[in-house]
């Protein structure tokens, strides 16, 4: 019997996962070039790859070179290098696969450009937009000035754009997805056609995201989508209605080790087990807890401290000392972040899986 | 030069918390077993022994074997353990060192009964008191009555109680740490002494915690202190005034990675960085986003993702593209959970420490 608490991977459903977005970026004439940042285990990265994916997608150099040493070969760093060291790394990685990194500023550029240069190489690179989330990503109408510009640089060849919106519209959250992905493509769209106007070959237009990526991939003109929660799926994408709970391939098992009052029970599993990155009742999706839980669904994981995890429950509910349940968590990708190893889970079959390149960080 | 973001710790301040406790608790007269949650190294954790800590506290089995395998041979594992195996490896770990588990029902009494009689062995035992949390514990009123059923169970020898009740006054957050304090010490001694009424050989009156744990070893009966944050401080304990900002030992590096606009900077670490279990604007210390910026203390580090912190600017901030920034996190322990590692700095010196017991879950 695993030990509590742990992170089980269902595979039937992740597999399931996986083929539903192949076929549909396959429907939509897309490539996929899916975020490692949900599961950060290289053979998870390999199966999305054999069903259709072009490559992946990392925030940092550290997953790239774990990712690497595990065969995989085309890897695009979504993410600003601003240090030497890690551009170094970048430059060493780019001579043995396929590696494209993100820029948002001048000051990236000229730092990207001068190590490429210095170590004798050229960087492919793609300029990230702000599309209305205000965090990294040019802002949308200081793009076409900035690619003429990194265009011009030496030693960095700019072959395309990409962003990342999410949930996002006038830069509210919403639930309309359909319409913030399709704005989400259609503004990458117009912007490619602008740079191209100035003579920057523009090949890749590249967006987010789970929730939104398929809307914005019906938009022609848009070449690749870049999700990552979808391959597990989790509370927050069952809320966003792009799944139902049944498609969430990742849950914690944990353990009742208390029941000091009618009113609530405790697991062996809070805040070092459970991200508190998605906050219950805040919006759009106004989530009760920290988790659904499949043995009382109406109960609410209400609490968090580093170890212990309060369900407030209805007097009725059962749940005794001893007891296992199993709680899909609001957020996955985060939660995963937490765990050293996972479990896969096949029928009776369980394999103990160490998340190789979890808290990469550098 | 480290890469970012990373976490450092000041040594020197480190050093000197730990010699602030050591005093502390040697001026009221009570043991210190300091809670390793903040730290999870085992050679922190024999800094606070060589300074006058008896033994150490923790959560978890798998703490507990990380930290004797590391020679450290007096430890209390303050959390009801309820699986076989679990209690299995306790009673294996008992054998080699000083142990003691906590017990808080009927259910998990009669386990670690069962197991250790099983195993040919005695487990020591503590009680623990919810004395107002509302998490794991006993509640007060049903307390003596359990201790009695405990105290007759064979394999189990009942020393002591102990309890968590941080700063709440009325089940309420409270900045009245000195009362809140002192009523947990008085409930705690009050009941050791029904206890003792029934003849139970109370001998050990635990309580926690950093900010309210010197205000109750002030009552006369309380035996011991269990604090685990003021080994590095931060910017919550800051926030309650039991130290400065100056005292905290652990700050996160970060580099400005994108400058989009005059109202906002993005450094290199989100929510896989900073922990959010403290969230800005809660009860009762209303913090102002994530951390504390030194470099730009009216900054807020008001949005974290993954891997992005979004720093609300004043325009007339200067942070630009590559400078960095060190930012005191709202929970340290939490904080250092999400780290594979650390840096102790020691004026020019930096040595690279791994996090031994972190993520230990099971």
């Amino acid at each position: 019997m695993r030990e509590t608490p742990c992170l089980v991977i269902d595979v039937t459903k992740m597999n399931a996962n996986i083929k539903m977005m192949a076929d549909a970026v396959r429907q939509r004439g897309v490539t996929l070039r899916p975020h490692i940042k949900t599961h950060k285990t290289p053979s998870i990265a390999k199966a999305q790859l054999d069903a259709v994916a072009v490559g992946i997608t990392v925030a940092k150099v550290s997953e790239a070179e774990v990712m690497a040493a595990h065969g995989i070969d085309n890897i695009f760093i979504a993410y600003p290098l601003i240090a030497a060291s890690k551009i170094e790394r970048a430059v060493k990685l780019s001579r043995q696969i396929q590696l494209v990194v993100g820029v948002d500023s001048d000051e990236g550029a000229r730092r990207l450009s001068e190590v490429a240069g210095r170590l004798g190489h050229e960087l492919q690179v793609r300029l990230e937009i702000d599309t209305g989330l205000q965090r990294t990503g040019i802002p949308y109408d200081q793009a076409v000035a900035l690619a003429s510009r990194i265009h011009t640089l030496p030693h960095l060849k700019l072959t395309g754009i990409f962003t990342f919106r999410g949930a996002l519209l006038d830069g509210k959250p919403t639930m309309d997805l359909e319409r913030a992905g399709r704005e989400e493509g259609e503004l990458m769209v117009r912007l490619a056609e602008s740079m191209r106007a100035e003579g920057i070959p523009i090949a890749d237009v590249s967006v987010g995201s789970s929730p939104t990526g398929l809307y914005a991939a019906q938009v022609q003109g848009v070449t690749e989508v870049r999700p990552g929660t979808y391959v597990f799926n989790d509370r927050m994408q069952a809320a966003f209605g792009v799944c139902s709970l049944e498609d969430c391939a990742g849950v914690i098992e944990a353990t009742v080790v208390s029941r000091p009052s009618e009113h609530y029970a405790v697991i062996d599993g809070g805040s070092k087990t459970f991200a508190t990155d998605v906050q219950p009742g805040t919006n759009p999706l106004q989530l009760k807890g920290f988790g659904h839980i499949l043995e009382a669904p109406d109960a609410v994981l209400e609490r968090l401290s580093e170890e212990h995890g309060v369900i407030r429950l209805e007097p009725h509910h059962m749940l005794k000392v001893g007891d296992r349940v199993r709680i899909i968590p609001n957020h996955i990708c985060s939660t995963l972040n937490l765990h050293n190893h996972f479990y896969f889970i096949d029928g009776e079959q369980s394999e103990k899986v160490p998340v190789l390149a979890r808290g990469m960080l550098e």
